[in-house]
């Protein structure tokens, strides 16, 4: 390691980026691999940030008018068929469940039985099974708009698995609405699409860039699909939220049809937009260092942690009440709608109990002994800042900066980001020069390029084929700009970006 | 129908209670059945419901150190085998996934493909799979306990289901939880029946029966079972949650070992709990009238309609105005820690739209037109009285009496549901008196039976053959009393309680 400042996590981003993730999703006690191919263990530390998510999303979707309810988790091989586009889409990757029982087989061992007359998908989304009971609310433009969403658990059977970014089975929501007109429906695609923005700029304290997605990357049955588009700290792209204009394509496979005003029979038009827990896998990539995770005060599973220090029950009775006490007032403070929670931790583990919160990247940490106890303080130390960075601060000023010191440190993170993903973002209007960017030992993946492109699926294709890199949008901000092709040198209006992606 | 009430649901419960209960579930567009074999779609009605219940046990179980986390869907064949009553107790009821993808078929069609080497059950539930992450998170006391639960969807292929009674999908929180000792692992079982007893109690005003399973109703692999029972309307008995001493038998099965403070090796003792979906049913089945389903306030999804009443522009602007406000003064009201929920039917559809509320339970109506804002009053009714009964109340009155006009219902609906009970509950000590009680027309299932028995499984068995009646639990208060076996006459110390059961 030579004279290298010694990190908690090993390897580091620069020494091996894949590995390092594994590594701090793991020293975090997030959550594990299971034994179950694909499948992952959400551990409280990570299932708590989650629910944290759940719960300001929930809101905010709600405040548009959205309602939750729930759907079986099988679909019928039959209706998954009912949108072309969307069997071929889902139909390499999927949990088929094809008995309804276990019996003895003639080796002993249970094998499987009662065989179904028709076999059953778990859901890897929804669009279909949703739209066969929309298909029976709807009979009038009075029952529109419907508008629905799912906290659901769905499986695609993914050959490459990474925790938190790719499982076979992850959380989602899956928002599904259906709308009298076009215009509406369009109009609930880009709404959804900026409350993801809002969460995931606003709590997640990702920066990301909203566009459309070119006709490739499109999901499977979708009109228009709208995504958010984050930079991860080795350059590389997430997704990491997505909406989808599906036009009439699911209200005629699964004849949502209406009335409308003028007594007229028409189909339906229909929305749906997701984000899973593949977030909280941007969301570790996004703000973590050598030293493990670092979580948004927004979304915290826990804000501060109490480190008691004490060599006898004496020091301990008088640390622990100044310990208590301090919590109790913590915990009567609001931030953002949510109490403040406090964790005490009085293990005697040495070092080992602060390194352990750090690798959680809790945002505050505030060792206490008898000295502070005395001075009436707290030694206090913020993740966003390196572990050695500790200072004395009084007991009231730690207490009442505290709803501060959190914003701050959400600010810190936004803005690393964002400086981050800029300087990272780049205009290129050379072939040579774009294929020298993502060839070149510079960076691990080059990062973003803003580049024209004549809308031609075949330039799109020969540029992944050659450089693994794809459109991951047409950014919305992008202006109306005459330029040309970077692959074929052909006509283009306007720049799209370009990257390597999870 | 002669000179009878008309009632908005139809069957009546004395007609014909299972056909009333579909009608009621239909009617209050709670759930509905859906294409695919047994299971639900839970509708936005039922499924704030569940949101409202959800989060008080939710916090209840936090408050006992619980915290929640999240495991696989899928339970490798093996895994299920490694207890080997709990095996055998679900093999026959199993959704078993065979396959990974889909392919075209000889005929075109598309059929399972990408055989999976070992077969994976749908969980349905998770004792095998969370104790295979318990092995590897404890080995030392000092890791112990470990609390953990999860809300999920599980899956059992039941062979008869009907909504939320029993479905081959449902929803659920599974507790699980392993200890050093054997009275700690007790003490937590214990624990957990007295979250859901106050909570069943007090929250979907059900009384409940609390007592301990026989042998033969024990969930597969416990060493015992607790649950709390309570009577339907049609006086049979649902068993609305259970909490299991498991032993060392899964941790045994799963290899949960620790070193005791002593340094010696020792399997952990373990227990699991839950409540589920099933609970709504229970809450229709207790509550719900001839016009529909009653809520409990406390679960409500909705405490308050408002029901502007108008026939031209001007009214409806001065209408529109009283409600608004009426209804943000309403919303600023705290019920048992969560806002009062208000809802606004502008909807011009004459008598029907009051029948809606009704048949959906919201616990307060109130109509308001011209002559109503003109006195600053509403024209209230309280969904536990009848139909009718309607009354105009000051506006203020109807704002600040709402908290205890709703516990007023709440206790209503609780007491009326215990004075049920306590009156279908009967003592017998004769064996043809018990025999005449369940075959008799009298009562549509008898009731509940306290009896002796003298814990023989054959007994148990023959009455359970002979009448389909159970012995529902063993009431934790049933005193020591010398009896005599209500099915052989041998020695008892203790009456049980007997039932037909959902």
């Amino acid at each position: 390691m030579g004279n290298k400042v010694k990190t908690a996590i090993s390897p580091t981003r620069e020494e091996d980026y894949p590995m390092w993730y594994q590594e701090v999703v793991k020293a975090s006690e997030m959550a594990e691999k299971s034994s179950v191919r694909g499948c992952m263990v959400i551990r409280p530390w990570g299932y708590t940030l989650w629910e944290n998510m759940v719960a300001i999303l929930d809101a905010e979707f709600k405040e548009t008018g959205v309602k939750n309810a729930y759907f079986p988790l099988f679909i019928p091989l039959s209706y998954l068929e009912k949108e072309a586009e969307h069997v071929e889409g889902f139909a390499k990757e999927c949990a088929v469940v094809t008995h309804h029982k276990l019996e003895q087989g003639p080796n002993g061992g249970l094998v499987p039985a009662g065989e179904l007359a028709e076999p059953l998908i778990v859901r890897p989304t929804s669009e279909t099974i949703i739209g066969e009971s929309m298909s029976r609310w709807v009979s009038s433009y009075r029952d529109l708009p419907v508008l629905i969403n799912q906290w659901a658990n769905v499986v695609r059977w993914e050959m490459r698995t990474r925790i938190f970014l790719r499982t076979s089975e992850f959380l989602w929501q899956e928002g599904h609405t259906a709308h009298a007109t076009e215009e509406e429906a369009r109009q609930r695609t880009s709404m959804m699409l900026d409350v993801y923005t809002k969460f995931v700029e606003e709590c997640l304290a990702m920066p990301v860039v909203k566009g459309r997605k070119s006709e490739s990357e499109r999901f499977p049955g979708a009109v228009d699909t709208t995504c958010i588009e984050a930079m991860m700290q080795d350059k590389k792209a997430l997704q990491a939220g997505t909406s989808h204009f599906l036009g009439q394509n699911f209200a005629k496979g699964s004849d949502i049809r209406f009335q409308d005003a003028d007594g007229k029979d028409q189909f339906a038009w229909t929305t749906s937009w997701g984000v899973s827990t593949r977030m909280i896998g941007g969301m570790i990539m996004t703000h973590g260092d050598d030293d493990g995770v670092i979580m948004p005060p927004r979304v915290a599973p826990a804000h501060v942690v109490l480190l008691p220090i004490f060599r006898n029950d004496e020091e301990k009775k008088d640390v622990m009440e100044y310990v208590n006490s301090l919590a109790g007032e913590l915990r009567q403070i609001l931030y953002h709608d949510r109490k403040i929670v406090v964790e005490i931790d009085e293990r005697d583990t040495g070092g080992a109990r602060g390194w352990e919160w750090i690798k959680k990247g809790i945002p505050v940490r505030a060792e206490i002994g008898p000295k502070d106890v005395e001075k009436n303080a707290v030694f206090a130390a913020r993740r966003d800042r390196t572990p050695k960075e500790k200072s004395s601060i009084a007991r009231s000023d730690f207490i009442n900066g505290m709803v501060e010191m959190l914003d701050e440190i959400q600010a810190t993170l936004f803005k690393r980001a964002k400086d981050f993903k800029d300087s990272n973002t780049h205009q290129i209007d050379d072939k040579n020069k774009f294929y020298d960017f993502y060839k070149s030992k510079e960076g691990i993946h080059g990062g973003f390029v803003m580049a024209h492109w004549c809308e031609s699926l075949d330039c799109e294709a020969k540029i992944k084929e050659d450089l693994s890199v794809t459109i991951r949008c047409i950014p919305f901000d992008s202006p109306e700009e005459s330029g040309k092709c970077i692959y074929c040198g052909g006509k283009s209006q306007k720049r799209v970006l370009f990257a390597k992606a999870y």
